[in-house]
């Protein structure tokens, strides 16, 4: 079985490292070949909504997936209109997870707290949206964010119209600002058949608006469990095959959904390792139409992420136990180019270990697990 | 860095998995691209002795390693003159390794026990070795023989000019026949600073000259040492870089050392889900030069090797904890098409589940872990 995925990047390189050994092959789409799914894998390459491309690939593969998702629901929809070609995860989630009002209306649909939020189409809705919500908030655009990108806080009034004049043209989204106390993230899948396994909580960790450190199982059993509830009521409400997250603030020990991924997820990196089965052989395991493997955690792990410039592959090597992962891409300031992991036997050994390598790797990002 | 691998099988396809994470690239040789590693790695297809073509692979890469014995030491060395590619492991030891008489002598010059033998180059000679050594003995090629393939047990001196007949045509060894007990094996690897690792004693199950079942870390403190010792001996003997296994008997508790293999070997399968850092790692990482990975077992693992035709996917799967190697290749009876490894908490419970999973698989073969 050749298995499609659009978007070559790292998550679907380590989607082909984690399905070779299963049996399975790979075609992926991407604007171009120098990708880190490319350094082993074949790539049609071309743009994301090419209908012909995604013709071939549809025509080539029993199943579609997307390692990203800001891809053209239509244009996958159409392409695929008449082949074989399942796609997996459902257009539906991809469709709720591209568009801001989108999610939080299903997160509020099936019960989930999230923020409170309003859709902004004009100066006059913003103002409105900010009267009724309050202030401080978060205006963002409904589609193409990540990472931070396409946001401003505002704080005031006064900070509206310059806010409208930034981001109004794209269809926006203003949205509760939550001083939250931490984030933390659930992932899990759902097979063909209707399954569902749930990988142990993640905490995150950023700086400028970047995952850095991300340390699991998280012991919060309380949260564990309620994040479980969610990720479950979506992964049934879509129907879902895959892996999905859901990231949450934490507030006073309470959940609050900020967003979905429909995708593996940065934050599952460490089930390579530290888990059973990693997030992205179940991801493989599921849209294959296979019975999904356990997510138990093996030990407590720690993964990090290498941005902006990788730090030389000896000295990270020679950390006892640290299991690297370069995904091969040029050095560029703030981009992921790799993630290590580290898997000790205690909660206290990991707080150590990843405290004692976040010091070393980034003195300055004063991260604090 | 991109590393050349001649032989593009399993196990070259397994370290192709292994390094990639690490951020090499890497290129094969062999003749025919659907291979194991060509799923997923460029390889150079002809003959593994094709000069021009063993040329291209050192231009093209730093460091050249195989994934089996059974090619020429001096198209290697030749073709790689005046290039800047490094041969790892080194020549002497793929040439030790090739000729059975060598092997052994490299065994009894470092004191590491080993069966008696004698060099045979004409049925004089074999009449006088099997005076000599006595009887039962084993005539065996010295080149070429693998998974009990030319190989011939004599049980008294009229065996002996029909076994001449059969295999005369090439050099052979005349071997003490020992009616052992069971089979261990021990891996380990040095780097090029001379850092060396040992993973933990295995145990090999066979049924018709095919290893069947490996089982590890195998609880012998004993062996364990003197095997680790032996093991030590080779590698810095030759200098070694990269990978080496030895298979011994063992007899009254007593090692007895049968042959050795330069690279990774198959009843090492089970470290890529059992140990902190598989054998394909660390053979990546040795002859790479970099540190070596810890050898630290997981848990007490079982690999079983699928042999002949691949059992459905879906019911391999759907066992709780096991992890699929499916190599890619087409069912022929005898053929190693994949592996599966299981790892559990304690000896009891992988003694349990490999009796199941065998009686399951390969109810017929009668092994009795």
């Amino acid at each position: 079985m050749t298995i499609g995925v659009v978007g070559a990047g790292q998550l679907g390189a380590m989607l082909a490292l984690a399905g070779y050994p299963l049996g399975f092959d790979f075609l992926f789409l991407d604007r171009s070949a120098r990708t880190p799914a490319g350094r082993f894998a074949p790539v049609l390459t071309g743009e994301f909504s090419d209908q012909a491309l995604l013709r071939r690939l549809a025509e080539q593969c029993e199943v579609i997936s997307f390692d990203w998702e800001n891809i053209s629901v239509e244009a996958l929809r159409t392409a695929t209109r008449s082949t074989r070609a399942r796609i997996a995860p459902p257009l539906k989630a991809l469709a709720a997870a591209q568009d801001r009002l989108a999610e939080k209306r299903t997160f509020e649909r099936l019960g989930i707290g999230t923020t409170r939020f309003a859709a902004v189409d004009s100066l006059a809705a913003l103002r409105r949206a900010m009267r009724h919500i309050g202030t401080p908030g978060v205006l963002k655009t409904r589609r193409f964010g990540y990472d931070g990108k396409g946001q401003r806080v505002l704080r005031s009034p006064a900070d509206a119209e310059p806010a409208w004049t930034e981001l109004g043209a794209a269809p926006l989204i203003y949205e509760e600002f939550v001083p939250f106390d931490y984030e933390v993230s659930i992932i899990g899948a759902r097979s063909r058949r209707g399954e569902i396994a749930v990988y142990p909580l993640n905490r995150n960790y950023h700086a400028d608006g970047i995952l850095r450190l991300t340390v699991a199982p998280w012991p919060a059993p309380r949260l564990q469990r309620v994040a479980a509830r969610s990720l479950r009521r979506v992964l049934e409400a879509f129907h879902y095959v895959g892996v999905l997250a859901i990231e949450f603030f934490v507030r006073d020990a309470r959940l609050i959904a900020n967003e979905m991924a429909p995708r593996v997820h940065n934050s599952g990196h460490w089930t390579i390792e530290g888990a059973a089965t990693s997030q992205f052989e179940n991801h493989v395991r599921a849209i294959a139409g296979m019975p999904l493997g356990s997510t138990r955690a093996l030990g407590h792990a720690a993964m990090i992420n290498l941005i902006g410039e990788m730090p030389p592959r000896q000295a990270l090597l020679a950390e006892a136990g640290l299991h690297l992962h370069d995904y091969g891409k040029e050095p560029r300031p703030g981009r992921k180019l790799g993630h290590c992991t580290i898997v000790e036997p205690t909660a206290q050994a990991r707080h150590n270990r990843s405290k004692a390598l976040l010091r070393r790797l980034y003195p300055h990002l004063g991260i604090k697990p």
